[in-house]
């Protein structure tokens, strides 16, 4: 399984390409429209997100509205389009009005964007180099999530920081969905959103953490018999993938540097198939599934784009000069969880599809189903 | 540029192969020999580190000292073998005195290895997924070095944290190569060594945090264009398949998440060439080299071997019972940064040899130099 | 670079996503819908030829009439559509008039479709596996042979024999435009016209031979070191996955069988550079190209679906029954040439873009020119 | 799965790592022997293959007979070797005696390799780009029959005709393994090995054709969806790339251009089951198996070492010379059908492991056989 995108920031569209979904999925637009919206988000967004209502449309690879085994083909308009029809059309060439970016903005691919390919306007680099991309994901991970639901595999996600502010008291999973910042906790999301005002008025941007976590996953996905056939590092490469992301951990992550041994292993039982009694390592024993829950964090850095200019340099003169000041969204975070989220799910069902028969759907859940017998025997 | 190896924790040898090196590069074996020694040393390593001394002999694919463009064939021959002879010659079928491995050790792939592949054995599981294995990577990163050098990049590692214990105060790089735990601090070194033996005496083990740095990499390696071609996130693929390794993060990484923008983002200055005034992102930008020295921290668990039983199951009989005990290691973190560095010198030179023209070594350090001229004069 | 299409034989659109193009490309649409053109004549052709006239659309990846170094999405409507409207929306779910497709075609991949993805209807195969797709190959191609012109690299391509007519007397090149079957012999011409004639009435197909011809290709793409570098191996494949090939061939192809050696093998002579004084092997030696003009045939079988029935079985009663009867074109050699004569220009510029630098289409030509003379110095 | 070897015609060994056998497949050494001895016997063949009796030892990835799902490393050694150590060992140094060679032979590697990878002495690129690398497709191919035997799927080959001897009378497949040509009739054989004789007289060599059939393949191997995932055309390219390989079809290929639509298409009939009443197509439809026999034809160029000088050049003086003289063999088809047997095992165990779940050889034969079982009550 495999899936491509196209398209820019500020264009007609983007269009998806997936390969390799297998046959007869019943396939809920609906669901997928759903995740898209979830994407858009959470306080601290900028008005963009009051502009585009994304919605999917799949336009072939799914016939009489099951999948046919042949590649899908999905767009998501650009409602934005309109305001910026005169140079994003492909072939504009009536480019009186038009101004090419000159000055690279901190933190952003601009630059080494522009140098790597040779561009003097920096809109080359940033109609791709876009958080707008990632609606990709979140369709693709939509179509996912429906086949991992289908083998009774369950994704969530939740923001963990928000610029320091983290989940510590009242930890309550339920209220994810009530708060306005994606966060497992009243506290902690009253707290974030205060600080999100401040830093909209100091024309500042927050960063944070988000935790994926992965429900029944089938033990043994992925292998230790190579570098390359290690799920949690296929997982890794996936999410750190994601725009603005620095870091990821399985489990206690970082943490595990302070324990000893005896306190970071998760040891094993029985009781109606093996398990463990802990889940420090995040549900991965040597780059495999060990059954556990599958835990993931992931750091995203603060929003590139701020309304107060840092310095840098226009790249013709060479000099000195703020950067370029866009409108943008103080703190993504809940939209990261949400990215994420899809992220591992794509990964999950990648897995899943590499390592059971799987033309058909029904030929999946057959395979998966009598594996999780065999493990439960075992 | 890719590799694969072959080969058993116990057995005769670990084979690797190596395709895509460019031709007529020297190869310099007492080089990848030291490597190899660097990967073996350390405060707190067991018996089996003196019966070792890894020696690279290289097969094919290198004539008169220079390799052909051909895959590459090295040999690592295991000392250790001489005692495990009996049951790791590949069809041994005397195997009166032996006893296959029933109860799975806590934190390995023991159990997840035997149920996917269905062994009643683990030793079938242990023999690969061991970290004997990453000779394989000094090995290669070792030849990826040689090429690396001649393109004026450079690589370093250290140890960052060893069971809670960091280098805050004295840091010095120069005393990397004196310390025996491999950290750039006297007092940090000293307290490790302290903590690693009150470790033995407990019988317990310690995990930690490696740092890796590349100075000098060109501008504009890896790309936005896709989520697949972001160096970034191969970078932490490899990294992350490194045995026992649970995250990965790049710059100030998961610190991140506490910094407002301002604070985060790398100002551009220009000076003889586009540069930056901090390095918070750890070198990269879009998923691209930013021309800022490469950071990437990695956290590697405990040893999950102890000398002190940890709680498990035999998968025979399905009885509670304590996991094997074998001696073992305290402490491999200089040992993981060794391999973290070679790791990450074969994803930049994977990078560079595919971004750049590389049949022969002259010719990629030609186009390599040509490049760089481009990217000073952007 | 790679390609991905979605789509479907009687669907909206033909939707392409095209990956690894070099920046900087200045696109001509007009070149593209010329090859397009070509795509669809040719004498033999049946009505549907006459509904379509295949327009290229670039979505993304390309802004300023030039690529971004980024994915680029095309797409090419069908102007069929509109017909098969009713049962074609992915989601369609008014099927009152709709009759599913119960009998198989032989020699189509109806039936073999309808096993490996649990199909009751072989629409579901066959809206995908059909020969509509190729207009992806030609979309690509063209792009590519803008990519090739620039660097000198010609491609052409002709059709050598159709049902057993082939071109043996007045033989011309300069034909080959003028003739309705695309064969470079007006005597040839005529001749398989009225077979195509005769074939007609008989309410019969033909299938022919074509070649390829590339020209100016640099010494040395591709490589001999292992079995998945050969370059003619990767045109073969390429080629052979073009709907109905059945066999390929370079140079003599089969009728090396019947040779000599030491009337087979091309003699090495030097004038001004080393060249050859034969071209036996159609322009590679050791699966890499020789500098020679590359020379490809490959043979496409008879159109399966006929005006006239041939024996099949109904999949859900299994009764004996005469397969199903479309109008269809009687030849489609013409068309398959064109096709054939863009998927070599992908594998070239394939070879090109991955042997030399190529994030840029200057880096590339400069590459490529510095490497020629260099080749031709040697 | 996949295999890469490493190693030099004049080398100590070569050495294959093969990735993604299934674990629990039991290995039969004595059988891939059996197979070695197969690839060097034959009519025609010179004085090396007196000197070389191949035989493969395991060296990891299997342990106690049993392959672990590791990567498994096998070393074939050359025998011929002690007479070329002191050049060939990889860090030789004492070259007194030892002599570059400086005149490429038409036909061979030697110059385009010398030119793409920028060497003086072309040993660099003949030690590589030989047929004694074909060792690793009869090794690898020999344990995936292991496994194809363990799914009653048969593969079988034989030479079709040397140097335009065909067998057109008294064919009998029984014969092939008395013939001393491979041949399934005494009367063709008699004749090649006449024509071989003379041939040796005339110090010229001879290729040829062989044909390689596969049967009880199961339905729907590879799939249309896709231009990369057709298997016909994984077969061919695997094919092509065999040393001295020009061509490639399936069932009647390049004579379907001879034949009418009516006379060509497989019908298709149902008895137990759905077949066809005839095999034009070579086991394909589609790009996927059609569960008819594979049938697949190649030709091989005669061998390009002649006793006999061809016209060459010198590449330091650029002066007009005989090419080098070796003894070689007359004829190698024998042995080139033995190697294409194995490629195209190769590729369907590929093809079956990628579709079917295949941790376990126990999974690989369960999945395949309940396949089969749904496939015949379709």
């Amino acid at each position: 399984m495999r899936y491509i995108s196209s398209g820019h920031s500020h264009g007609e569209q983007i269009t998806i390409i997936i390969e390799g979904i297998p046959s007869n999925l019943s396939i809920d637009i609906k669901k997928i429209n759903e995740e898209l919206k979830k994407r858009q988000k959470g306080y601290g967004r900028g008005q963009r997100m009051q502009i585009e209502h994304d919605q999917a449309q799949i336009l072939s690879g799914v016939l009489f509205g099951k999948t046919t085994g042949a590649p899908i083909a999905v767009v998501v308009k650009n409602k934005d389009y309109q305001f910026h029809l005169q140079y994003m059309e492909p072939f504009a060439h009536d480019l009186t009005n038009y101004n090419p970016i000159k000055v690279p903005r901190p933190g952003h691919a601009d630059l080494v964007g522009a140098i790597k390919y040779n561009f003097r306007d920096m809109r080359l680099v940033f109609e791709r180099a876009s958080a707008r991309e990632t609606v990709s994901r979140v369709v693709v991970g939509a179509i996912c999530k429906q086949i991992l639901a289908l083998l009774n595999i369950e994704t969530l996600s939740y923001v963990k920081n928000i610029g320091g502010i983290s989940c510590k008291i009242d930890f309550d999973k339920t209220y994810i969905e009530k708060s306005l910042v994606s966060m497992p906790s009243k506290t902690a999301s009253e707290k974030a959103m205060e600080l999100i005002d401040e830093t909209m008025l100091k024309r500042d941007t927050l960063g944070g953490i988000c935790q994926v976590e992965v429900n029944n996953v089938p033990v043994g996905l992925g292998s230790f018999v190579t570098d390359e056939t290690k799920l949690d590092a296929k997982i890794a490469s996936s999410v750190m993938s994601i725009q603005s992301c620095k870091g990821v951990e399985f489990g206690d992550g970082f943490e595990l540097s302070n324990y000893f041994g005896s306190q970071a292993h998760d040891e094993i039982s029985y009781e109606d198939g093996f398990t463990r009694q802990s889940n420090h390592y995040g549900g991965f024993e040597g780059g495999m599934t060990s059954g556990m829950p599958i835990i993931l964090k992931a750091v995203f850095k603060p929003i590139p784009t701020l309304m107060q200019p840092l310095q840098s340099v226009n790249i013709d003169t060479k000099a000195k000069t703020a950067s370029h000041i866009e409108r943008s969204d103080v703190c993504v975070l809940p939209a990261a969880a949400i990215i994420c989220e899809h992220t591992v799910a794509i990964e999950i069902t990648k897995a899943l599809i590499t390592q059971f028969t799987s033309d058909t759907i029904e030929q999946l859940i057959d395979a998966v189903f009598n594996y999780q017998k065999y493990t439960k025997r075992f």
